[in-house]
């Protein structure tokens, strides 16, 4: 018996008569808001605002024509200097940024840089309500991992039409085989026991700009 | 008789035996480049150089990284100072354009506004070797129509998977439903009779980039 089929072998003892049991997954968890809350696309932004503020994150809400001066306005009030984008974020986002360099990222980029700039400027590809989290998928205007895990402040542009409800509507949403990025909130912890401690790794600060048109 | 049917009744007469007659259309047009053309791809963009030199467009070739150095270096040669976008253009493209101001296009920029600035860049939908033709279908970084009909330069740039051999390969692509541009060099007119007279309205320059990855 060759080595392979020795460990198989034990693989197959110690799952006995477990082996090939199909398991049940419960399904019976909550797949939309309940009615009357999904009733108004407006309940479900306020709801999404709350508990994203219940994470402190700090939300504004804009319209589709204020979005680059707000943006704009949100880097000077933080001071930047530099910030870095995926090389695809829309131009226009970023069209009244007086005063402050975007760099776009690139294969090129190394993590010096990430760490360097005054923070990273991105959209999403669908947002939850009930959790106040924000899902990345690598997409149009949203760059690879790195880009959103090392800067120390994220300001990501949420359209009104990205947020859903529930986790499975979300799920729905994204591609299961690309990197997911899943955001509740500044970075934080548990690994040092509670309390849960904020702004250990990557942004210590997130910033949401909803777009409602 | 209504007035209605008085002018269908007409328009019948009119039409006499030949209404309802199908009319037969040729299609024995070329529908692809012959063969030992379209072999390479390389051979394809050497084409769609060629056609546009002879339109009198400006072709550069540079690869994905060098795009935004290359197109400021080409506003600079220009000596540009003021540019419009469409409000998606990718940030990416931009990203080098030191001392040139670019606006984003808005449904409140005015034709004014259009005439003044000194150029425009988009995308494109799709282009042609065979013709040297550029279409914009208002899509992805492309804009409305009026963001490249009235300024005095287009920079386009064009992705070497978006050339295709003949036009009705690129007729294929493009949604037909859409309002079209279709770009063969700097505008100019035959109603002046001959000879053809470039730049009477709309770029009396086209700077074409084709970006080789």
């Amino acid at each position: 018996m060759g080595e392979r089929e020795k460990i198989l072998g034990r693989v197959r003892d110690a799952l006995g008569d477990a082996r090939g049991t199909e398991v049940e997954v419960p399904r019976d968890y909550r797949r939309r808001l309940t009615e009357d809350v999904a009733a108004g696309r407006a309940d479900v932004l306020a709801l999404f605002t709350e508990r994203l503020a219940d994470h402190r994150a700090t939300v504004r809400h804009v319209g589709g024509d204020e979005l680059a001066t707000t943006l704009a306005a949100a880097l000077w009030g933080r001071e930047a200097k530099e910030i870095i984008v995926p090389a695809d974020l829309p131009y226009g986002w970023l069209a009244e940024l007086d005063g402050v360099r975007a760099l776009a990222d690139s294969a090129m980029t190394d993590t010096a840089t990430l760490r360097a700039v005054d923070g990273v400027v991105t959209g999403c590809a669908v947002a939850i309500a009930q959790t106040g989290t924000i899902v990345l998928d690598g997409g149009r205007a949203q760059g690879r991992r790195a880009l959103t895990l090392v800067p120390a402040h994220h300001l990501c542009v949420v359209h009104a039409d990205q947020v859903v409800g529930t986790v499975p509507e979300a799920v729905s949403r994204v591609d299961p085989y690309r990197p997911l990025t899943w955001i509740s909130g500044p970075t934080a912890t548990g690994a040092l026991g509670p309390p849960r401690v904020t702004g250990m790794h990557g942004p210590r600060s997130l910033e949401v700009l909803v777009v409602e048109d």
